[in-house]
């Protein structure tokens, strides 16, 4: 009963943090400050930016409590969005686990989410090492080395490194900078086991209980500057695929130019299973890099490939060793860098001019899609179900 | 001596019967009915729609019989079609070795052809079960089911589910409801050993004796009519591809959203052979789907592609064990079916939208093309001496 | 000492071959007449029309000794020049076997030139067999023979089959010629292990110490014009590819119909290695035909693929078997010959038309592109560089 009792309070505040994204949005620095990582901008450019976006646009929203009247969504299913959250976490164990492990000490989600940052910092340990030019932003870590900027995923609010806004931001800006530096190229990966797991529903349902229609809206606008800002790259995009990579996370790889992936990597776009329209222009990169019928199968049947599946049919370039994978990217990286930056440029940008428009209205179209089903009701119904469901990741 | 005669006869009969296609319009529905189908829309609608669409365009032929001088093409030459007809029945073991059967027992065509239809609606019972939302089409067995539409091809006046004017109509009737009921795809499948053997060459060659210019032209109107209810239906369209698919028969997978494939299936294009320049889109499809080089072997030098090739090439979704196969399909379908179906609309609106206007250009091209082909009698020489080389289905 | 002397006397004569290569333009016939091979047209037209050409747009250059002050490029970057042919020669044994012989025997390169082409000639006795009709020019044998015409490609002024304008030419004169007369077909097969060595960079590097802008533009003019004529050539073209192909030899590829390959042939566009945009229209073929991240890995970062790679990307439509190839690319022809030759051009148009003009595009685009590379010194420097690398063939 007392454990029954504990687990409803955890649910009550970890619903609270869904709901109150922006309450705190200054990232802790205390666990980069232990780890061997030396920060030289301390505070995220970004953060400001999206701040003074944010109220620009709305005034700050005051903390709402699950059992809110205004709210649209019915409690009994905002706690169902959160037993998908604890579901979530239960059955990915790392770095989820660590959360658990907080939640079963009683130590409430604050405590846990700090034995989380502290295990993303330790692994960040591993594959950053200590350069003076490694920049921890909120959501990501950034690496400007040899001519080239690294970006590695590792968001904070949000589980497995789904794509809300604010880490679609932090990313804008850097590819933005990357663009303009002397990059020859942008490498992406990852921190933890999951590559990117898509867009962040959990950070994103809890926000269509304010204003449906307004915040769908914004959703989709925020999604379509991002696509855009990979489709419009000028500079070659590497994604270093070290986990699986689901929905979002997959489709912004057939807008890569160059994409390496761990043997244990796998794809997954279950758009339809998420009651969801594609996303990231798969609706055009998949049928056309590898024939309708077999996007057919993953755009529709949500078919998961094997990083060697994916490879054969051209979303990858190449699939490496797993405990070489670090090493074996390094070393192709180099022999990229070894080309001429103007040239890389210039063919990156005859590679895709013939596509370049395709991709610009496809990604319209499938945010204006987006747009309209995420302004309906019928799809909360839907993710909340696909969510409950265990994701093994 | 005495066979010969009959050989003889039995050409001339059927000789008759592909002179005159219009003669026996009502199916005969005693079979159906020692069958265990139950059958809700006793007569197509299609048969009426059709009978209607040759009342208008011409006055029903009156029988011609083989030597009539009125023909263009040459008795011989007529008496060669029926041999390549009857050769076509000795080497396709099956369903043609019951019309065979007929034939060597002295029962005409007539009763050979009642025979074959016994055996279509014996393997109706088999993949068909007994529910009360099966229709029998003429050409067609339709099964509402599940939330979807499942047409089963098992042509009655061609062989090897080939597609003549009447088959085609048909399945645009069925795909014209299926496109505005409840339907949430499309499954297209087929009785029989072959899953499509393309256009009805048997069905065309002698109605070309009568005006060839004529003829092509409204084959070629009646091809593009149907190429285009494919590539504009708006529901997911999902091809168990049960065995071979050649010419048009393997076009249209390439026109579907998801193609299971047994792998005992093989798919072939030889366009070239038979005189024909590509049909049903192959010519933008194919290409895209594996390349120039791949597409230029099968639609220029008609090579033969195993269900696992064309599988590693995009053609193909997935390869099935040919023992399972319907169970695997019906589990793979109902995986679609949780779908929502709104969702899977938008979704197939959005893979094709940036595809179609290139596919109704080829489509109208390629109809041009064969339009003035077919409309010359070296084609006829072509596809004669095509038709009289053993098939190996 | 006498060694280096010696060595020394032979990059001042090839660097002065490599600077007029217009002072011998006549084919020496002497060799062919005693190789086995009947010659119908003594004098290749196309050395008329080349030498027209050639007259119109300029003067024959008087020949310009390599420390001729007017030289953009430094006599040390001329002799790295040379070092980096004599390195080519070193490492790519046959043929440059040869012409490594007669420089170790001091019979200078004129001597060692004379025993490469004889055993040219005497590797087209195997392949060419005696007929009457085939014609030798300049850097082609082209036979006709059985309805298609058959281009080896044999050239003498370029090490490893690699494209210069004359060699260029000459392929378009036979092109525009068997677009006009009976041929079903153009076969593409090259002799010598290597199939084609793309842009033959030590014919062209001397040209820009002339006038860098001009050159660069004459040069991107006729790779310009060349593309185009494969783009827009009427008929199937095939390819048999003996060895390796590489830059521009490996992107003709992809304009062809049907690929087949030698199974130890491999396929590489080190562009971004030697300081380039891609040519050939690779830029728009590679990405469309095996995915932008396959593709990719080819254009940026120079990945050699194996014959059977290539086939599996559907770059190339068949691997054969070394020791059989010939005699299976004949068979193979001739199951294409089978087709009618209206039907073969109809359905090439077809099967290019929706993608002819977003290939002429690229073509556009990429020559503009390379036009301003060439015209800039750091190429030369980028190129030497690569030249220099031992190039294994």
């Amino acid at each position: 009963m007392s454990a029954l009792f504990q687990r409803h309070r955890v649910l009550q505040r970890s619903t609270h943090r869904l709901l109150s994204p922006a309450s705190s949005p200054a990232p802790s620095l205390r666990d980069l400050n232990r780890s061997g990582i030396k920060i030289l901008v301390p505070k995220s450019p970004m953060v400001q930016v999206q701040e003074q976006d944010q109220d620009q646009s709305r005034p700050l929203p005051d903390c709402v409590p699950a059992s809110s009247p205004a709210l649209e969504v019915s409690p009994e299913r905002v706690t169902s969005v959160c037993m998908a959250l604890m579901l979530n976490i239960c059955i990915c164990k790392s770095p989820g686990a660590a959360l658990m492990e907080g939640v079963a000490n009683g130590g409430g989600v604050t405590a846990a989410k700090r034995r989380l940052d502290e295990r993303f910092d330790k692994r960040l340990r591993f594959s950053v090492r200590q350069t003076e030019s490694a920049y921890r932003y909120r959501h990501l870590v950034v690496r400007k080395q040899d001519s080239f900027t690294h970006i590695i995923l590792s968001t904070r609010n949000s589980q497995n490194n789904a794509l809300n806004p604010e880490v679609m931001r932090e990313l804008q800006g850097v590819m933005a900078m990357a663009a303009c530096d002397d990059s020859k190229l942008l490498l992406l990966s990852s921190v933890g086991p999951v590559f990117c797991s898509g867009l962040d529903f959990l950070w994103f349902i809890p926000k269509l209980t304010e204003d449906r229609r307004r915040e769908s809206t914004r959703m989709a606008e925020t999604l379509r500057t991002f696509v855009n800002s990979l489709v419009q790259f000028p500079k070659p995009l590497v994604a270093a695929v070290n986990g699986p990579a689901v929905g979002l996370g997959a489709a912004i790889l057939a807008l890569c130019d160059v994409v390496w992936a761990n043997e244990k990597a796998w794809i997954q776009t279950p758009y339809a299973q998420y009651g969801h329209t594609p996303d990231g222009c798969s609706s055009y990169t998949l049928p056309l890099i590898m024939g309708p019928a077999a996007a057919g199968e993953l755009l529709l049947g949500g078919r998961r490939l094997t990083a060697l599946e994916a490879c054969s049919k051209g979303l990858v370039s190449q699939v490496l060793w797993p405990h070489t994978f670090n090493q074996e990217v390094q070393q192709r990286i180099r022999e990229l860098l070894s080309a001429d930056a103007q040239v890389l440029k210039e063919s990156k940008s005859l590679i895709r001019s013939w596509s370049r428009s395709g991709l610009e209205q496809t990604n319209e179209r499938e945010c204006e899609a987006l747009k309209r089903i995420w302004a309906s009701t019928e799809w909360t119904e839907a993710i909340l179900e696909y969510l409950q469901k265990p994701q093994e990741f």
